[in-house]
């Protein structure tokens, strides 16, 4: 086994979660994810705690909600071992990413509101989300299996003691700020208010890769216009050059090149839809391109992105309001060249690099 | 995917489970019974039920049980979620039948001892054991996959209530029965009285495949000498020509032509490891051949079975006393020739053929 899929373990245990002994602990992976349960179950049983062990496979899901045509309801056993549970590990690994591409988007509507109360339990556990390199993820990403294995390992495997200091220099500046302006070549000049709104900082706990900074925007400030520089992967479909102009915190105009009509039924979903719940800053230099996989692509170095649709409660000040939607849906903006962020006036960040890295490489 | 797996799933679902609409399913299977669980979640979807799907994976539990070594706990998840559930359905299928040969036989019975609570619960559900036919478990058969295949579906896909019904006449013999007595060439002889032990009728619904009528001796009853035939395989050990002598029930001589000491280790259990915990008769001729899976040799046709250890408890009439052990392992005797079940005197089955199938072709 590669002995990388150990670490990958250990720093879920040890660090995302906070494996103590005694602890009941939820993996949910498919098979492809096998070596590292495989680990996990090691890493589990070395720290005297309980593991069981659900199949994420896409296609069980499939094969159900195909069959399945009543109103769906919460299952209680399910719930119920969520709740006893103190620790909920996610793994992600396809075999085919487009699996459930033929269930009807209503059902699996259906079934995530049935849902909702038991990945609301969930997220109240210590909890984390990660990704094991399978070969269908590489295609996704159009990489060799062995390139993405390297991709994925090198974002995961990092000193996250390191990588919360140096972002928190970031939480610094935006935690207290009022205005932020990101503008980047002659596409991208949007400005918002963070004013009250706390900035997190994702260190690898909750999300693995992390490697973000990010708060919630005032959901009546945001101005201007922004072109996405990296493709939305939503559904199943590529959305590309998504544009959209901002009027009193709402979406008045949209376009994009590659299925717009992806990007219009996603605003339309609601009124919250419409408005922006999330602005975050990728800080993982070590996610150095796009995968079509947003657990990666939103922590990627030297790039902003912006998230319509519903706000994390923790990101929100408690004066404030938080926008509510059925979506999240992130949208990517690269830094890297022509660009800048600007805080309450001042640049903090110039076509990748930031204020507090001056003088230092990157 | 193979017409048989669906219908596998449908059996499982309305005969051996009798699922309904609103139940909560936990099935455990390992990756290699993927199609069959995938058949049972389109079954389930389409009855209106809520399946959860547990990795019932060989792997796991190995590296689990060699890194622990604490004493172990009753996990709360793990009783809570089977606590909750209406309906247990297990699934057997193998990469590798030897995966936890190297797991240490005290940490295994630690391990089985702290999860006792979550068994003795899962068996208050409708549960089912079945087997998903792997190229593992055909190995361990000496059969190609293919013939293995038709082996396990020609034991499972059957017209259960026509087996109910063939079965029910036994049934009547043994139930209101005293003593019974098993005669096999010049090596097996042995008698024990079931009076007031109730017979059950299997007919493939806690097991699938069924195909027994089985009871409980009176624990001190059993007088003579047996030769099993058929090996016993007993933690990825193979027991051969296994011998008991018997007097007022206790086992009072024992030998095997091969690995003895299992055998040995197994009497010396405990006090009730060396007596009696069921009779049965295995009426399936569709398994015409030993499989070293005792979920399908046990009810083998023309075959006897003798247990060591525990009694079921539905098998012990209310005044009768149950046999107590931490094991139950079931040994079994070849009754096609020169062989005769003798129930209060008279021959119930000589040569294979029961009293009730003269002029029956069999």
């Amino acid at each position: 086994m590669d002995p990388r899929i150990r670490e990958h373990a250990e720093v879920v245990a040890d660090h995302s979660v906070d494996l103590s002994a005694g602890d009941d602990v939820v993996i949910v992976a498919p098979p492809e994810a096998d070596d590292l349960v495989t680990a996990l179950h090691e890493v589990i049983g070395d720290r005297g705690a309980n593991p069981i062990a659900l199949s994420g496979n896409d296609r069980f899901q499939r094969a159900y909600l195909r069959a399945r045509d009543e109103e769906f309801e919460t299952p209680s056993h399910e719930q119920a071992l969520i709740e006893e549970t103190d620790v909920y590990i996610a793994i992600r690994a396809n075999r085919n990413v487009t699996e459930t591409s033929d269930v009807d988007p209503e059902t699996n509507a259906a079934y995530s509101q049935a849902h909702q109360p038991i990945l609301d339990e969930r997220l109240s556990k210590r909890w984390c989300l990660t990704q094991y390199p399978a070969p269908a993820n590489a295609q996704l990403a159009e990489m060799s299996s062995e390139a993405y294995e390297n991709f994925v390992w090198d974002a995961i495997l990092k000193d996250w003691d390191a990588v919360r200091e140096h972002q928190a220099q970031m939480v610094d500046i935006l935690d207290p700020a009022d205005e932020v302006r990101i503008v980047s070549g002659d596409t991208t000049d949007v400005t918002m208010s963070v004013d009250g709104n706390p900035t997190l900082n994702d260190y690898g706990e909750k999300n693995l890769p992390g490697g973000e900074v990010f708060t919630a925007p005032i959901p009546d400030s945001v101005e201007g216009e922004v072109l996405f520089d990296k493709p939305l992967y939503h559904q199943g479909r590529e959305v590309t050059g998504v544009y959209l102009e901002f009027d009193g915190g709402e979406v008045i105009d949209h376009s994009a090149e590659k299925n717009e009509d992806v990007l219009t039924e996603v605003l339309e979903t609601d009124e919250g839809a419409r408005r922006l719940g999330e602005l975050g800053i990728g800080m993982n230099r070590d996610i150095d391109r796009f995968s079509y996989n947003m657990l990666f692509d939103e922590k990627m170095g030297d790039t902003v992105h912006m998230a319509v649709g519903r706000a994390y409660g923790d990101t929100v000040g408690e004066d404030n309001e938080q926008n509510q939607s059925a979506v999240h849906v992130d949208m990517i903006v690269d830094m890297s060249e022509d660009s800048y962020i600007e805080v309450d006036g001042e640049v903090v960040q110039r076509d990748g690099t930031f204020r507090f890295e001056d003088g230092e490489d990157d």
